[in-house]
């Protein structure tokens, strides 16, 4: 009977964890209608004599919890950068110039100079210039240190849209684990369910996996773009697979056969006992971007791809009419749909 | 004797309501070397296509946390938007675009609305594009809500910096109360010994005079920018009248006589029995901006300031070598000096 099942064979969803992505998607919703239809894309632009400039922000959110308890904040500077970088690549912007904003329950000279080396790093590698930024000492306000970042990008020339068609070939690029979304899910199920971070399940090192920085697809989204070889990309971050509608044209399917997911992914999927229609709209499972490619442009696209360090999987196809579904994932955990 | 002064006659300072600023500066100065000390001004700015772009972010920070328990945190969305653009327009760049970026402990869709119907108040006020932005619902790491913009700004052609010459003119426009600054000592005055802010102190509301939206400078900045009235602009926010070190040229002091302070920040110095030297460094006390105008401009600047419906107040002059003191205040309640 349901109300005799173990606390730990409960089935653990974001929710759960204290996060209602329904909640968060009416907001943006709401903040779409209040924005008059400019976040269609994941970025808007302003122009400025003849340039396009792109103005994105992101946070690294609940993972800097996580990073603050293992003492790895560095990554928390890193991903910060990278999360940003990767989003405005994705709609074919070059990293120009970035702010952080820092928030902290007191000044900590040592988590500061931490991060921002961090920043410094992931700056360096995208090619933006650290412009400055703000670091508020926020006691009553924060519980644990915010790492915020806002990227300044110019749009490549010639663009026309993050639109995929019908018949285009799906292409995934690994990820390096979580990345900086569904920390407090993965958080929960490791600190109720696993013994904590210092755990080893099954030769896992869970603080290692963990704190694993974002994968910096930048380069080879930016390279990919200026030679004809994507006609969309999705960066798989908050809201994983579903993020994909985005780049989805009207009446059409993102129909996906997904790989065997890395160990990390299994462990917290067995732990809470996640559901995977959950498992696959809260984390990547794996893939943290997902373009979509010209049929003929693939064999050219994966060689692009493992130049950059990459590592590619051909995941399927955009279809026409699969009965209402937008996204159909064929997983090792059965087929997942989202509407 | 000392140790027998009661708890309601304790001089509170910044460091006692949670919130060290020495320590806050010494993070400052840290980045300034980590940005090899890019941190002069209050912005720094990229290059692209001879166009000078500035890129700036700021929080409201605490005074969220009192908007929020008065119900009025659509002016956080206003300040979030008018400190960022005041800050710009003090180094001569025009608002161009904006992001917003909202951490909240749960999604709660009035709060994000009044803070987003500010924010887009004040974009239009200022003459900037909402270009989107970012709601992270941080349970765990957010106590409160958050509310911080970045700025996109174009720097007005012909610009020589933000630095002030000896024998210039020092004029303050009136602020509309404490701004965004200093709430953290407010906030603590007016909860332990003040009875809360549904208290009426001398016919003084405390709920109307802490909501008070931070006044906006931008419109008059840039054409007195342009019309060549201003030589350096210092807008008085964290740190208060220690941020005009930023104008001053080598070897020269600000001698300034202080206006009487509306009765709120006389409430509050009273109240937490703050010494004048703190209360100068913390909150704006009735001034949310000096500028630095030739003497034969004078004139010409103070109509400027009216016509743009501020009060502005001849407060002294940029002298040459008084006794290392950089700033020094002769304040109702005796002078201040800051070295």
């Amino acid at each position: 009977m349901a109300r005799n099942r173990s606390t730990a064979e409960t089935s653990l969803s974001y929710r759960d964890a204290g996060v209602d992505l329904d909640a968060s998607e009416a907001l943006h919703t709401l903040a779409s209608r209040l924005l008059a239809g400019r976040r269609e894309a994941y970025t808007s632009s302003v122009e400025l004599a003849g340039l396009e400039l792109i103005l994105h922000v992101d946070g690294v959110g609940t993972k800097t919890l996580v990073l603050e308890k293992l003492g790895r904040l560095r990554v928390a500077g890193w991903d910060c950068v990278v999360m940003n970088t990767n989003d405005v690549a994705c709609d074919a912007a070059r990293p120009l110039a970035l702010v952080d904003y820092i928030a902290m329950p007191r000044a900590d000279e040592a988590i500061f100079r931490e991060i921002l080396e961090g920043i410094r790093e992931a700056a360096a590698a995208t090619g933006a210039v650290l412009l400055g930024g703000e670091t508020a000492i926020l006691p009553g306000l924060a519980q644990g240190v915010d790492v915020v970042c806002t990227i300044l990008a110019v749009r490549e020339p010639g663009w026309r849209g993050n639109r995929a068609r019908p018949g285009d070939v799906l292409v995934g690029l690994e990820s390096s684990g979580l990345h900086a979304n569904g920390y407090s899910l993965a958080r929960r199920i490791i600190e109720e369910r696993l013994g904590g971070y210092t755990a080893e399940i099954e030769g896992l090192d869970l603080a290692e996996e963990l704190s694993k920085p974002v994968k910096d697809y930048t380069g080879f989204l930016l390279e990919a773009w200026s030679q004809g070889l994507v006609i969309a990309a999705a960066h798989i971050t908050g809201g994983a697979f579903t993020k994909m509608k985005r780049i989805l044209p009207s009446g059409a399917t993102a129909v996906m056969k997904m790989p065997k997911p890395p160990r990390i992914f299994q462990v917290l999927m067995e732990a809470g006992n996640v559901e995977p229609s959950e498992a696959y709209r809260v984390w990547n499972m794996g893939i943290g971007l997902v373009v979509a490619a010209p049929r003929e442009s693939v064999d050219e696209l994966l060689d692009l791809a493992e130049k950059h360090g990459h590592k590619p999987h051909v995941l399927g196809l955009i279809e026409q009419g699969r009965d209402g579904a937008r996204i159909l994932l064929d997983t090792p955990y059965g087929k997942v749909a989202y509407s």
